[in-house]
């Protein structure tokens, strides 16, 4: 694969001088036109599913608190079965705004979330870890995840942190919240979220977001400051922690994102239109409760609708079913007036050819949906069972790509940018390498990859001719070695760290999850 | 990487199954509307640029010939440059048809260019060869070409045969267009090309080409059998050979494509806007001239538009500044009613992470510009410097998805898509995989890969932990030792191998190119 010894440390030196060359911090703006596979009645077709399934059918949840919020604004509650009616739900849901922001603590970070803005979380929630040194699977360490928390935040096309970038087993799941938050807040401070698995992991994550930006408890609910991501438990249910969650978030005025699990073919129906429909009525019930809770909570429709392999029932991702279920969802959050969350999904093991198929595909179908928030876009594997370093920042340099390809400058058409002049001096016989039209722009002209070998064969093989997997995992090494936590005051970090004493001495969170 | 004794035998046994497991020969159908990064002012900011290089600057056509033609049609001509006005060029673009047909000697094997037809070619014309039992670059040999053949009939989602899918460089070029045509003629059945590099080349591919289909003088130009692609000389030049050639075919009514090879800030405006405008100028020259040949003659138009690397001059494929300029090349195909050709283009020298992203990119550009001929789609590496077949192969799995994903069934919307009695029937406690209307459809419902692994880490690590390029290539053993030729009546492959000899004695072609 390789010639491992010459031109290695030729190889390291002179990437050493790309490790800064990445894209500044931008918020990315989707400039092309939505890929919308439905026409207008088979978006009506859906959302009349949708609403058939609400209505008729009806969604459990398994919460008595939501219970009585659906019993009071007149929904049709049958033990844990909630039906509630179309006007009711439409109503609600244009409670809901299409636009809000997210601030965490260092406010130049602040995302909006919603009018074509396309953003980048990390991988989110892996129990094991795999990378280039190890090549196998072993369950995730807090370094580990604090490695990967580097990467989140050392990359700049990275926006958001989802969920643990890979579950730190080696802490005791009664702290490890405290502990990896302390990690994302200081070694992060970009957007982070909370997991909806228990009200005292909820509340203790709130406390530490607002303690981190330094709010007070009216800064903190004037508008998110988090976020945080619930799955129903398809088909048709809300499990009582992710709701609870849901309602403590609400209100206390932070995001929220609900992403049904709709597998299609296990979970909800192996047609594509029927898995989607069954998704976005277990959607809608979720942000019509929110909207109960407080009117105008900030809302986002996630999708998780793939299919499966039917010899095996395991999920796969980033196939062409997975591909136009996002799109449809795409168009029926148009419909409703909802940003939009999907993922930089992949089933590979392996940070390799097909890795990168998967996830191109379903980057490509997140731009063609009209997405807001790509989860997991940097460093997932194996359906989310492993998260990669190398995988990582290959998806980075996927990500920078996206993030140039939507510069409205690149698409140009002044008369500077038709160029006739210069084509008219270097005429039939030069070139436009001297060209002053070129000289002026060639600086900028182009995207700059940090990863990509641009250069020929043979000086490739001179250079050690290495792959990218082990390129990206040498960037890795020195990225870490190289890492610089962003700045925090010593007097908040040191309140940080006494809250998370503090709730360990109490013994942190019950773990009968 | 990978365990690589235990687990082998066992995954070969396994993967043996599905080496028939492809999608059946069709020709797929671009559904989604194109992606348009310019509106109706920078197209015709385009156009315009392109016909002020035409009526201003002029083309040089560095061949007698052509002069004469566009000199009896009224176009300025000094020395070798032809300057054309608006007027003129819009009359005769106008005359090319927006869809054509080419019908190679199995006559199922059809292609319709244009029509939002959206068609696959192997990798041509790499004068290098890699493979994963070798690990390195090595000149082509004629059994190297041999075998990515036999994987261009092979893959029924390779719809054409361009240039040579890797250069015989074993075997002398005087002699080479006719050992490389008697091959691709016996052991496929697809349309195939022949190079514009000298008239007595062409003339003997169109020769074996007529014989081989069986077909008279009169059934061979009564439309086309088989096609060129001739690159202009950028900036603004087309040379002899390529002319010539364009000439012929459009005299016998065969197929003309025409890729201009404007690299931007290097034979073409670091602008991607400019360099496209004078791709376009270059393009339509070319079509000009053929429809002075002959009215009604079958063009379609190629891009090649990509950036450098600013720093080496070296070309860069698959990068956000392709993709763009591949869009808005579409879109000025669009305004000219013309069929489009693109291409599966990557830089990396290697089928790894970096060739799939770029490729994928490369891919998606062409369906997104509505692409109706993909140059390259299997098999290329190193900018077209290597043809591999692993990563012909591991392109066939993407190409198959497209292909999948462009199925109208699988965006239905109706009723028994939306399926809400299965919904109902599972309800909130079941699962899809046993229900009635997941059994009537599951086997036909998904997308099924062939080189995909979909099992888990531990399952995949049992087979023997093989990485996507290996797979591929123990797959492309079994494939050549599988292979079979397709029918071919042996009285029409004596003919062919009579011509062969009967040339070769003749002394072949002139090599002074």
């Amino acid at each position: 694969m390789r010639n491992r010894d010459r031109g290695r440390s030729a190889n390291i030196k002179r990437r050493k001088q790309h490790l800064i060359e990445q894209m500044p911090w931008c918020l990315p703006k989707i400039i092309d036109s939505p890929t919308e596979p439905l026409d207008q009645s088979g978006v009506e077709a859906i959302h009349n599913g949708a609403m058939r399934i609400l209505e008729d059918i009806g969604i459990e949840f398994l919460n008595s608190e939501a219970l009585e919020i659906f019993k009071k604004a007149g929904c049709i509650v049958k033990d844990q079965n909630v039906r509630m009616d179309e006007t009711l739900v439409m109503e609600l849901v244009g409670k809901a705004p299409s636009t809000w922001s997210i601030t965490p603590r260092n406010s130049r970070r602040k995302l909006t979330v919603g009018n074509k803005f396309l953003l980048f979380g990390n991988v989110s929630s892996p129990p094991n870890y795999w990378d280039y040194t190890l090549k196998k699977k072993i369950p995730g360490t807090r370094e580990h995840c604090q490695n990967l928390l580097k990467l989140s935040q050392y990359f700049n096309c990275i926006h958001f942190i989802g969920g643990y970038p890979v579950e730190p087993v080696d802490v005791h799941a009664s702290v490890r919240h405290l502990d990896v938050l302390f990690d994302t807040l200081t070694l992060t401070d970009k957007v982070c979220h909370a997991y909806s698995l228990g009200k005292e992991r909820v509340e203790d994550v709130m406390e530490m977001v607002r303690i981190a930006g330094g709010f007070s408890m009216g800064e903190f609910e004037s508008d998110p400051k988090m976020f945080t991501n619930i799955n129903s438990t398809s088909p048709l249910k809300h499990d009582y922690p992710m709701i609870d969650g849901w309602i403590r978030l609400a209100k206390k005025n932070q995001g929220l994102i609900v992403t049904p699990f709709t597998l299609a073919g296990a979970m909800a129906p192996v047609t594509m239109a029927g898995a989607v429909t069954q998704s976005i009525a277990e959607a809608l019930s979720a942000v019509a409760l929110a909207q109960l809770v407080r009117p105008g909570a900030s809302c986002a429709v996630g999708t998780f609708t793939s299919n499966v392999d039917m010899k095996t029932g395991a999920p796969a991702f980033g196939t062409p079913e997975y591909m136009r279920a996002t799109q449809m969802t795409g168009q029926l959050c148009r419909f409703y007036n909802l940003p939009m969350r999907s993922s930089g999904a992949c089933v590979a093991t392996v940070p390799d050819g097909q890795a990168i198929w998967e996830t191109s595909n379903s980057l490509w179908a997140a731009i063609q949906s009209g997405t807001n928030l790509i989860y997991h876009a940097a460093g997932w594997l194996e359906g989310g069972l492993i998260a990669s370093p190398e995988k990582f920042i290959m998806d980075c340099e996927m990500l920078q790509q996206i993030q140039r390809y939507m510069e409205p400058e690149l698409v140009g058409t002044t008369e500077d940018d038709i160029a006739l002049q210069a084509i008219k001096e270097v005429g039939a016989d030069g070139h436009f390498f001297g060209a002053q039209h070129t000289q002026e722009r060639y600086t900028e002209a182009f995207y700059q990859p940090f990863l990509s070998n641009w250069k020929n064969f043979e000086s490739w093989e001179a250079d050690g001719g290495i792959w990218t997997v082990e390129r990206s995992h040498l960037l890795f090494n020195e990225i870490i070695s190289d890492f610089k936590p962003p700045n925090l005051d010593p007097s908040i970090k040191a309140e940080l760290s006494d809250f998370v004493k503090l709730r360990k001495r109490e013994g942190g969170v019950p773990t009968d999850f």
